[in-house]
């Protein structure tokens, strides 16, 4: 355990330690299985009782109504940006896109070739580093969905609410938010995210969505594309990231039992989240954060330093103090420290109080 | 390790006992990343190197000539049932497909919604127990492919050798008997194989496509259908599965240096296969295989009893003796033993001297 670092990675990102201790306990004979969870059908007994409970887990901890199917699908985000517009969006029905960040614009470059998508807000002008107020969005009320990021991994903005678009249903990308707080699934027609920052591994991807909304699938997309099948199924059409489902069932039952549930996590990434920002605000010249204060993530704390040298020496020296994984992405620069519902307080405070002491002698 | 039992299942299927080990003890620390395999970047020092090892295993494995391309892509057969002809017929090519099983029936299915597919051949009036001769072949010159299933996993049916095409691309679904044997790669233009029979757990899908065929795929597919994209970002276009991708690496580890590379393999997979077809042999009355002999796979060796009864019975009884998951698919019923790579002989052994003391008591 001594080899473990503070993980500040975007993604895969560090998990709760319970959970890999589980993982490494059971990794011979997953109890009752006879065989490790990597061996097990996906049609056994032990799985099925796993991806039911992965499931219960979340329509409990986000109080996901029954009106809602939730579906375990591989391919990531980058195959929801496809599979949104092929089946919300048929019959060249057009789409809105809020773009906030490199995501969102990723997105609407995929659903431009399934068929007319509008941009009803950008960032781009300010390198996305900001969040449209109401008025900004130029919506259109015929929209097949209006798609947009709650939080931009790479500029670390995030939405606080959702935004309003009346009777269009609201797509969201919340691969780097989800479970981080308590939602409001009846706000959404479809909520997505892939696994690996919040909710597991890499190589699933949770799709929160509303049943009337797979009346839009048509019969004639390719049969994996489909979300009405792949509900239809059970997320059981063909055969599942069963490891990865294990993990978020894991995960989901740490969040449940050790955290306490969401209200409990929200708090504490508050928390976490308020240390790293207290020490931008304190040092304003020094250290420069992308994101204008009031849509700061709680999730990627992004910011620059007055020179790329400086930049290097604070990656070197925050490694020695086992601070790994803080450099941003190259289209915003400097520093990012993701920190999501798996980074412990204690890393947060020993990345606090290493950028106190790094300011007070480099600025 | 007592309560581990011989697990015969089609898949997700048994794992070296070796590979589990590694990972179990690796859980925690992966050894130089601070961190474990499930938390770290895809864009990692150490996640690179285990990608670049993967390949490396699967060139040296296959002898993969360096005309060919190897992605790791998330989906399954299902999705690669749709991005083949998405990527290699398209402006409306015909493809011709042999419909040996249940899987190329399916690929059929999914292609004729991209566009033209003709079957070439069928063995569906027999119940798929069957593989064409070359003069049964009803092969179109000017298709943009020829699809077929070396190793049908519900039927046990497999191809000893590859159907001559002439310059029509020959493309393989292998998910079922991967690295089963030596192939001469040369011979095909795309080989595609899920992990979760003989090369790692469920979640990742293994490509390995001639690059002259990666100029088929049209700049307006969906980003992540589009092999071209997939080669040109060498598998890290969007987040791939990347503990699937590592245990695919522990894996094609220990067919290298434990087992001696895929000769050793083949012989090994030969004779446990011919332990069970033996049994079938001696009481041809009672274990009616459902392949005809010419064709029987050595992956999956189906036959049925004479009543269901004696089914639930053999079934019941095979528990006894720690021999697990031996129930056949409803398609064919009766009993299916998969025994792919990591099933160790002795469990064969144990079967074997089961079937035969069973047969002895009830025939």
């Amino acid at each position: 355990m001594s080899e473990r670092t503070f993980n500040f990675s975007a993604g895969p990102a560090a998990l709760p330690v319970p959970v890999l201790e589980k993982i490494r306990d059971e990794m011979l004979v997953l109890p009752g299985a006879g065989a490790s969870i990597l061996e097990i059908s996906h049609r056994s007994k032990p799985f099925e009782a796993i991806i039911a409970a992965a499931e219960a887990n979340l329509r409990s901890l986000l109080s996901i109504p029954d009106e809602y199917a939730v579906l375990f699908l591989q391919g990531g985000s980058r195959l929801q940006f496809s599979m949104i517009p092929m089946n919300l969006a048929p019959g060249g029905a057009s789409a809105d896109y809020l773009i906030t960040g490199t995501w969102g614009k990723s997105a609407l470059d995929e659903a431009k070739k399934i068929g007319p998508a509008r941009v009803a807000y950008s960032s781009a002008e300010s390198n996305f580093d900001r969040l449209p107020t109401p008025d900004q969005l130029d919506l259109d009320p015929n929209a097949a969905y209006l798609h947009y990021t709650c939080n931009e991994t790479i500029q670390g903005v995030q939405f606080a609410t959702e935004p309003k678009t009346g009777d269009v249903p609201l797509v969201c990308d919340a691969s780097s938010d989800f479970l981080h707080r308590p939602l409001t699934i009846g706000h959404y027609g479809l909520l997505y995210a892939c696994a690996q920052k919040n909710a597991g591994p890499a190589g699933v991807t949770v799709v929160i969505i509303d049943k009337k909304l797979l009346e839009r699938s048509a019969d004639n997309l390719p049969g994996y594309l489909n979300y009405k099948i792949h509900a239809d199924n059970d997320s059981l059409w063909n055969t599942p990231p069963t490891f990865a489902i294990y993990v978020l069932k894991l995960v989901t039952d740490w969040l449940k039992d050790d955290i306490g549930g969401l209200d409990k996590m929200y708090q504490q990434n508050k928390t976490k989240a308020e240390m790293l920002y207290e020490v931008l605000d304190a040092y304003p010249a020094f250290y420069q954060g992308h994101a204008q204060p009031a849509c700061r993530s709680l999730m990627n704390v992004t910011f620059r330093l007055p020179s790329d040298d400086l930049t290097a020496k604070f990656l070197a020296e925050a490694k020695e103090h086992n601070l790994a994984d803080l450099k941003g992405h190259r289209s915003v620069g400097g520093i990012r420290a993701s920190i999501y519902n798996a980074m412990p307080v204690e890393g947060v405070v020993t990345l606090r109080n290493f950028m106190d002491k790094f300011a007070n002698a480099n600025a």
